[in-house]
């Protein structure tokens, strides 16, 4: 018996990667490496390494070896038509607005971790967890800009992810009003060569450029709500001071949160610890079974013990408790470039495949 | 002309240090090296290391060497009297409730780093640039203890007196109604061996004893209004999460408030950049010029580069800006064994021998 | 058609672990999880934690969560007999050395990774791919010292293990005279709560207790010959400096060495690259595919990209070049609590159950 | 009564500084702010920041603030001539060649931290307390180059510096033979950005471009002999292997030496100890007491115990033991950014202004 939900594929679907040779695609062509629906095609980046084989091209910088699949795959500009059924984008700002118009106007379907269009009105940005809804504005996308079977959807910043991903319940059961976020964020997130050692050793830098501004802005739309096509954003204001701290993977959220109806600290935690959503249900290979992990020790979570749990798409939370000036507290830490990024597009991928948005 | 505010002393008072094998003990000697009021005179601890040369019970865990001076000291027991007129106390929070005591019963002064009496109703917890008029309290202790020239004054938690610097100049001006703080704390801050380089290495702890209670507590008590000998605790909420973050030394705190009155961006900013108070006008020895930095770089302030400011007796502080959920938020930085332990106590008996309490 | 080097098992061997809260017992029953051979059906450690659920009893320090199938095993004193076929033993070495001997006496196979008998004239100090041959000194142990089906093996120490596993295929095919070692070691192998953050953080400590005698001592053992049931020290000399840097896993070392005949680089790289031994030819569980990864680039191998090679199995070797001193420089790389640890004792137990050591 | 050694000014020497806006530039800066002999007076820098005023071009990257007296000064583009008696070069090497050639050309001394005109025949390689008698190269150098009252003098690499300044005084008196050192650089050395934080953060990086070879030949010339304005290298073999450990300032080698003549251990530690030279003799400024500090203790030097040690000028040496493979063993540090960079061209300056060749 089919499960109505889910859209099967016959073949693996041919993917390309926008921006492969950064520490983002990296990470894509990790997680795609046995991958059971998506396979790599095809490979591109905007800087001097086009027309290399990739094994040229790109300094591998994830522990483990570069998978031997895409060694002898030369890097293509990133200019349609590539070979493939849709790419993932991880190029920079600057490059990614114009170049991942041009993908889905030429018929293929962009799956972008970049920046540039995710506050665009008609382009989802997505958690399947959260906001698989959104998906239907991909209609409107398609229609309003013409495109026939391309489009764009984006997953969103590596800090907002991982704080929504923790409030997505307790919004959807009690309604959040406020929510002031601290963020302790690992180095990954700056790219390669990214955060100067200088800077990062025995220090931390108050500082992300565009990061508070992004967390505020896209958590709004995030946890909004769609109506006739249109997402309105959440009612809720929300406050975020980002910090680099010394630590390679993971980052780390001190949330406090002001609640529109009155829970117990129980329902809090129990509303975070039953969350499911419909990735868990449909069984997309990336799901974590546990969208969000509570833990009960009073020292956790931490980035180096909890950053790889569920495969990296898990967040974890921990110490909850009631707080002096907001209603509950609590601390939430998710793998930046997993579920932050590559795994975050991957996702949202295989939610597109499972609802027919990337057929032929 | 004599300053009719200062007390002048003919002669050097005479030191003592109890817990002086600790690592704020080290900070103690190391301060007082070249002190021109304090002579160190007189070791004790509660370790192992009673009856042998300091130089033989200490391990120094700071740059630079032991002072000469105390190398051969002998380490006695902490139990009055000792040889000096005054003592400093950085003794473990268990024995230290009932030693100060003794101290004071005994006729000795006691300015300590330890938490076990800071909440008593009768000591000061004193920051001499934010609260001096709190000394009256001794007066009060004295009577009520039966104490002849002894007494307790206490300086806050290393957090506490970071975060409290940067509100005093708001709470005086305008009020602060609600406080929501988020600490990024050194390794220092948990004495030797303290944390262990595994939780440390590549890792934040969002999780240290004690210290969130003691953040929220203290707060209040410091900015509290004395009145007929009663310390009236501020009226103010106060939310701290407290994270312990891969930093030698410097507690970062990120800081929003609510204020009670309305203020422009600029009145904040002024506010903080102008406070200056009793011990820059007695000009105490160890009163930094400056009581608060303010840095307009975007990035700043930082452990590495700001902990020394002010030979690490200012507070610094950046970022200032409008928030979304509360009012303003800012970013603040001290030197936490500095201004917030050993400089601190030392800052406290200058405003004290300033006023005649360390008198024979 | 069997493969007659290796013996057969019917059923799982049941593992005990002696010391199985602290960081190495942590590992083996991380690395047993799901083992083909063996099953962890008793642990025991020295501490406070007998008598308590392993749930209870240890705080879990490595990534990801203790396994379910150990979390409600009483933790048992480390007396036999314990329900099992033969124990691995992370014990404290003053403890290690009688628990040890009483295990064997009792008729229950030790395979240790402390140190207490690493040294013993008839106790093999075991890395598969190099010696193998000394397992047959338990024949010899056996009768010396009135065992019956118990004995003891060992692991060397996690530097000299890795140090040899580079050293043994220059030594079997050109001698090596001499070998100047300077190590870089990571904070895990000093154990939990090891070495202070305020010890590691931005600095290294150039020493580590007993660590440049056992790398200078064990290696002589490990590549002697065995005749008639003695071992006879290699004939080379061996220097050690033993740093210890701020890296959570992987002990790196700078590695010179003379050697008895001439040998071209070509020859040196050759003899690395093409290393295979017993454990490969055996296909046991744990033996990596290569028991030495040779790398080209120019700036490996690194702990935080090589450590986990081969699941943390493999040494990663690179940077081979001519020396002026002495004959040819290299440098090496192993995981330390794998390879160096928990790892080796596993495979060495791989290789004593494929030839027989283990049945009942 | 006059030093007849040391050649007294009138005035303060006027000084410029090439490469003003990287670290060591800024190093510079804040070591000669309150210089009794030098002021700065004019700098330069090979980037965009000509024509700003240098608070705008430099982000200052040490702890502490910007020098008050250089914020307003207009940065100059590095040709001669510039508003100074000397000038001090940190310029990168592809710069620097001809650069410092122009200046001296120009009748301005040339004291450089780069490395282009080190090896040349004719220019000192200095280090004041090793090889002063090689200033006399700067007469050859001025004949055979036509300089007039210009020439270029020489520091050795950071690491250089601290190797040989601990094997100077061995040298001198029993011979070195040989020389095998393993450093552990710290990221200062690789200026701003330099390391990535995520190669240096849970890392080690077995490689330094260029490091190594500067290592073994500038060892040979700093303890060369001079004879008829000709430097003779040292006879000696020299092998170094550099890795780059996460440290913010202070370079740690770990050496061995096979002596040309026998010496005790005593005799071995009481020459280092005993250390002295001709710039302590004068007194210069930026001499240290002791060029060389013995310590005791076992686990000593550490990079952040001991890198400030003699105001970053001396060198502290530990572990000195015999050695298995050649004679003796120890572990050297030093300041990297100090000793090893702009305060040894500061020695060197004083060194020079004593001997009369900064005359005008």
């Amino acid at each position: 018996m089919t499960d109505p939900l889910i859209h099967r594929l016959n073949r693996k679907l041919r993917v390309g990667i926008l921006g492969a040779t950064g520490v983002v695609g990296q990470r894509f062509i990790q997680l795609l490496e046995s991958h059971p629906q998506f396979e790599v095609t095809a490979l591109a980046a905007s800087d001097r390494s086009q027309g290399k084989s990739f094994v040229e091209a790109c300094t591998w910088r994830l522990p483990g070896d570069m998978p031997e699949g895409v060694k002898q795959s030369i890097v293509r500009p990133p200019i349609p038509p590539l070979d493939c059924d849709f790419v993932f984008s991880s190029l920079p700002g600057d490059i990614a607005t114009d170049t991942e118009e041009d993908f889905a106007r030429a018929g293929c379907p962009v799956i972008s971790n970049s920046s540039s269009h995710r506050m665009d009105a008609d382009v989802p940005l997505l958690i399947p967890e959260v906001n698989h809804e959104h998906v239907a504005l991909i209609d409107k996308q398609r229609l309003a800009r013409s495109y026939d079977r391309g489009f764009i959807v984006t997953n969103p910043n590596c800090s907002a992810i991982v704080i929504v991903m923790a409030l997505a319940p307790l919004h959807s059961r009690f309604g959040v009003a406020s929510c002031v976020v601290t963020t302790m964020q690992a180095l990954s997130g700056a790219g390669y060569p990214g955060v100067a050692s200088l800077d990062a050793n025995d220090n931390v830098v108050p500082f992300i450029g565009g990061e508070e501004e992004k967390v505020e802005s896209e958590t709004l739309k995030l946890l909004g709500r769609i109506k006739n096509g249109v997402i309105y954003d959440a009612e809720m204001r929300v406050s975020a001071q980002c910090n680099r701290v010394n630590v390679t993977d993971g980052h780390l959220a001190a949330i406090r949160v002001k609640l529109s109806q009155p829970a117990t600290l129980d329902q809090v935690r129990e509303a975070m610890a039953s969350f499911t959503s419909l990735p868990q249900q449909l069984k997309l290979h990336s799901a974590p079974e546990k969208p969000i992990i509570l833990r009960d020790e009073i020292d956790r979570p931490q980035p180096r013990l909890d950053r790889d749990a569920g495969n990296g798409m898990s967040v974890t939370v921990g110490r909850i408790a009631p707080d002096n000036v907001l209603d509950y507290r609590f601390v939430a830490l998710g793998h930046n470039t997993i579920r932050g990024a590559a795994g975050a597009a991957i996702l949202n991928a295989e939610l597109l495949a499972a609802r027919g948005y990337l057929d032929a």
